[in-house]
């Protein structure tokens, strides 16, 4: 056979590939970046094509089809969560994702999304507080110390200027994974045995736990005033991690409405309760914290936008770091009528 | 860097190696699995997991994501549909899939889908006509005789028997490219200058044309009794290939009702006009052709079960044909929750 053209070649961005990208660019310089994307993205937030992602659920988790286009690039992501997959050595979130060139429908990039996604996540995250957190935020709660923990951590340090880390998990061993990848990353870490004791002192709580049930991690007493919540693991309905009462005291700052309300903190909430779109706050059409003693939520589910800035920003280096592969995905006849005729003389 | 472990890794089944699963099988063996696979899926329609596919719509194209499940297997298409992409030396279509495990949300096989869906789309057709043409249904008028055009004969030979094709195409290099590639596979294959000659005789009507706009490629007076009509072309809003009038004389047969309302010829008719789904005809639910003079049409859209089907076809052979390549596609820490630790390992 002949080799196929270069149209009919996709670049693929492997997790080996994925890895190397974060090491050679650096994390925190890689989250900066991503979140400067992202919130790039939330500006022009109303050219977006919006869907609420397509769920598949089961009995024990979900798969879901996250897409979005901007008019002239399009984008999605593959993503499934199962809580129970760690139980056998799995990842409770798995994900892939690809661009393509709205002008032709033709695909631009086919990436791993798993570590993608845990990158993105924590740098909307870091990108929401800094524009919702007291100014001078210097202490973090991380309460729920899993996979998307250190990422959480880096990304605030490196975002929002975070210099003290305060651990707790109900697994122990997990707060001591999480202490020991982040030691000598610049920040203090401070293994914690209680969600109250990590809350000591902390101007930001960031949740992020993975129980696929109303799990409240967070009660109202434990919330001080001034505080900001960045509530990350309640993603689907069902999965909560905060008390109704906190979130009836909170500012409560979303990314899509439609979305939030059946994933989010806010499923809750009766279907009308007043919540800020964040992209209004960063373009000035909203408000964002009001005083210095008022709680703040980013209720984070995660959304196709964020996604697409992710890809867009790893597709933009693509060329000058050549971690990719080229895969043989789109049939390119010589003549486009002529698809049959391809197959036969290939034989 | 150590190798990815076997779960990191997914198949992936490339244009070439599709083209050598398709050479290796024979294309009429293929297209009738195919056609086998879809019929026992149509069987068991009510187990899918149905949504109407996901569609991003532009001034010159559409993408589209079609996701289903058995509960067992998930499958999604991503597949593209820009008429005007073959001024440019493009295809109008270009597709991809996979399949996972709804068990665990991870990838089971990414594969091409271009050539894939080619021959789904004409196993379907075939599959349709099987149990709504005439029996002994001989001859068959193929209008429109682009990338599709081939796959639709042959699937009508392998699947139904049929012995004659009549071609024509506005363009009459379509029709030579056709009629040439058809050369020698059994056919009596006979170029005709105009649709009226095409439909001489004819038992068997497909009409598989691609302008996006409302076309008129058979009018009322060219339709006679007890022909069937396969209108493959006809695939999205403001795309039609039939007159009005053919519709509201035939007995018209569908694959998901509220897809092809919307996309399908049906969308020239009052929404409630009677259609009768395919599935329901082959499980005995619903009548097929009534009578000898009935003129039938399978008003084909094309739909995600018949995706799932083709890329569980291929998945099946993936170990007796050994067509595929591995991808670094999932992360897989030793420890699930230690994603961060992976990364910085690779350093």
């Amino acid at each position: 056979m002949t080799p196929p053209s270069q149209i009919a070649l996709v670049p693929f961005v492997s997790v080996e590939n994925m890895m190397r990208l974060v090491q050679r660019t650096g994390i925190e310089t890689m989250l900066s970046a991503l979140a400067a994307e992202i919130e790039a993205d939330f500006i022009r937030w109303p050219l977006f094509d919006k869907t609420p992602r397509v769920a598949s659920h089961s009995d024990i988790g979900v798969i879901e089809l996250m897409p979005t286009s901007d008019g002239e690039t399009y984008g999605f992501k593959y993503v499934n969560g199962h809580p129970a997959n760690t139980r056998q050595g799995l990842q409770t979130v798995t994900a892939f994702g690809m661009l393509a060139d709205v002008a032709t429908g033709y695909p631009l990039m086919l990436s791993e999304m798993t570590i993608l996604t845990a990158l993105r996540t924590a740098a909307t995250s870091a990108m929401a507080a800094k524009w919702l957190a007291q100014p001078g935020a210097g202490t973090m709660a991380l309460i729920g110390n899993g996979a998307q923990a250190e990422f959480q951590a880096m990304a605030f340090k490196a975002v929002c200027g975070i210099r003290e880390v305060r651990l707790f998990d109900i697994d122990p061993a997990a707060t001591e994974k999480c202490a020991r990848n982040l030691t000598g990353r610049g920040l203090t870490v401070v293994p914690c045995h209680s969600a109250e004791e990590a809350i000591e002192g902390a101007q930001i709580v960031t949740t992020c736990t993975a129980d696929k049930q109303y799990a409240t991690i967070l009660t109202d007493n434990m919330v001080g005033a001034g505080v900001h919540i960045n509530a990350v693991g309640g993603d689907c309905p069902g999965k909560t991690e905060l008390h109704r009462d906190i979130l009836l005291r909170s500012g409560i700052f979303v990314e899509y409405p439609p979305q939030t309300r059946i994933e989010g903190e806010i499923q809750q909430l009766a279907p009308d309760h007043p919540v800020t779109e964040l992209w209004q706050v960063i373009t000035g059409q909203a408000k964002g914290r009001t005083d210095a003693r008022q709680v703040t939520l980013f209720d984070s589910v995660g959304f196709a936008i964020e996604d697409f800035s992710a890809l867009r920003y790893v597709h933009s280096r693509l060329k000058d770091t050549g971690l990719y592969q080229n895969l043989d995905m789109i049939a390119d006849p010589d003549d486009p009528r002529d698809l049959f005729g391809m197959i036969l003389r290939a034989g």
